[in-house]
């Protein structure tokens, strides 16, 4: 079968632009200049379908919350703040209005906390399955807008929060890190940076290569794994060792970037009298040389997008 | 079951507002002013569903003009241009690649046509059934977009094409009217716009109610009818007589508008001067008692939502 990412590159040739376009497909975001104004706008579009990205039966707060909260991490991810949004739902002939209001109420509770308005959408029938599309519009900074190209060989690799076990509820209730993204984008000022949705093993390179073939040394030890995904390796010799999860679970939603090596002291003491409640960790540096290797202590071992080649 | 109005009726409470709002829900596109600049943004998302607004085997490039031509359609009736476009493609596990890619240049040649940017989208598994949603960003000049509210008592109701028979292929092949609603509410100026999407006696009462619960008369022998519905119609006692099919069949994508009644010859002559081969109609006129009357040789009935009142 096709990758998603095979699919997107067929298409991108069939993707037309015009003079509003800052950044187009390829990025988090869109970028547009709408013409006067301190701002650019950041456009974003993204889904969550039943079974797929929720079970059935997961409260319809807790669906509104991740189907809102997935697009503001990419907003985020540009160093943006949202500004309003759409919600278009796909709902079965027999649909219980109440769900449909608390999905409502998730969203909504979400988007009051960011100030930013939902302004309408769309209900249309889906016979079978149930799927909430959602698309946000967000401003940052002209020419503040942060994307995956710019980092550069020595800049040091950084990531909030922790990763892996995400399925045992984070990927329902995290928050989007927006004040963060915007402090990091528009204040201090990084190199490269997006938000971590398929895992850490499948996101970086696309840092890497949207900033022109680069490589990367990741320090096993320094790789922040939430306590799920331990509690989840410990359960037994078939599970996923905690480091992997951290690796290629996915839905982490937390913030990856680079930053200048030498300014790593001055992001460190920022943060921590900024967002003293946030992990932040640094996890590695970029390379000239292609590829994603991890030490630990096993050694050094080559990383694939589902994991360590050897876990292929 | 509950209507689709019914819910969005009962949603619209737990929609929240900012200082960029100008119009939230209730109307085609939701109108935002991001600040400095000539313009205000709209700002509007739809959806088809496979056997729901198109059938199995339907050609991409159809599907996916349909697709963006559906959101371009309410762009037009607010009066606005479009500027940029988002995708988002539910697939099968199965999809085919050139379908995908079919579709993307039926939406990108309707897009190239308006000079409107398709700057991305997402793609997401939809185990059962095919679907997209797509989602416009569109400019209207400030203080220009226009709205479902704002007819008055004595104005005349105009429609742009023709109605009724869509199924026969308009609904995948219809051309968003943007041009004559950019004319019609940034130069000429109507009192009040919308597009025809759930049939003249659906929508008709969103521009009377909207405007304070005014009524309107129309004239059956004004209605234009389009010719699949008169071939429909001729088909046999059981088909639906052909006025039936103009009021309600749904998915016109034409304009429907209401103008100063002592402008409606300037109107006509403007019209006719700058869209020669776009057929426009005066249908009837608004009037202070709610509920809509249609004047035929047969006398005056009253007019539901599903048409006739005593056809229900």
């Amino acid at each position: 079968m096709m990758t998603e990412f095979e699919l997107i590159a067929r298409l991108k040739p069939l993707m037309c632009g015009n003079d509003f376009v800052v950044k187009g497909v390829g990025d988090d975001c869109a970028v547009l200049d709408l013409g006067a104004g301190p701002d650019w706008v950041l456009f974003k579009t993204d889904a969550v379908v039943e079974g797929v990205h929720f079970e059935p039966g997961t409260e319809g707060t807790r669906v509104g919350h991740k189907a809102v909260a997935r697009c503001l991490s990419d907003l985020a991810a540009a160093g943006g703040s949202p500004t309003a949004a759409l919600i278009t739902l796909g709902l079965r002939d027999e649909f219980d209005p109440e769900y449909v209001e608390a999905l409502y109420r998730g969203a909504g509770r979400l988007a009051a906390r960011y100030q930013m308005a939902i302004v309408g959408g769309e209900t249309t029938r889906s016979p079978d399955r149930f799927w909430v599309s959602v698309c946000v519009l967000g401003r940052v900074a002209r020419g503040r807008a942060c994307g995956r190209g710019g980092a550069k060989v020595g800049d040091s690799i950084w990531v909030t929060g922790e990763l892996g076990g995400s399925r045992a509820g984070h990927h329902l209730d995290f928050e989007p890190r927006l004040r963060e993204g915007a402090w990091l984008g528009s204040e201090f000022g990084v190199s490269a940076m997006m938000d971590l949705s398929d895992g850490l093993a499948g996101d970086l390179p696309h840092i890497l290569s949207a900033s022109g073939g680069l490589g990367a040394e990741l320090l096993g030890a320094a790789i922040p794994i939430r306590r799920e995904a331990r509690l989840e390796a410990a359960r037994g010799t078939l599970a996923k060792p905690a480091l992997v999860a951290a690796l290629t679970d996915g839905e982490d939603f937390e913030l990856l970037f680079t930053v200048d090596a030498g300014r790593a002291v001055a992001l460190l003491d920022a943060w921590r009298e900024r967002f003293p409640g946030v992990r932040l960790s640094c996890i590695g540096k970029v390379v000239a040389e292609a590829g994603i290797r991890l030490r630990d202590k096993t050694g050094v071992r080559a990383l694939g997008v589902r994991g360590f080649e050897h876990f292929r």
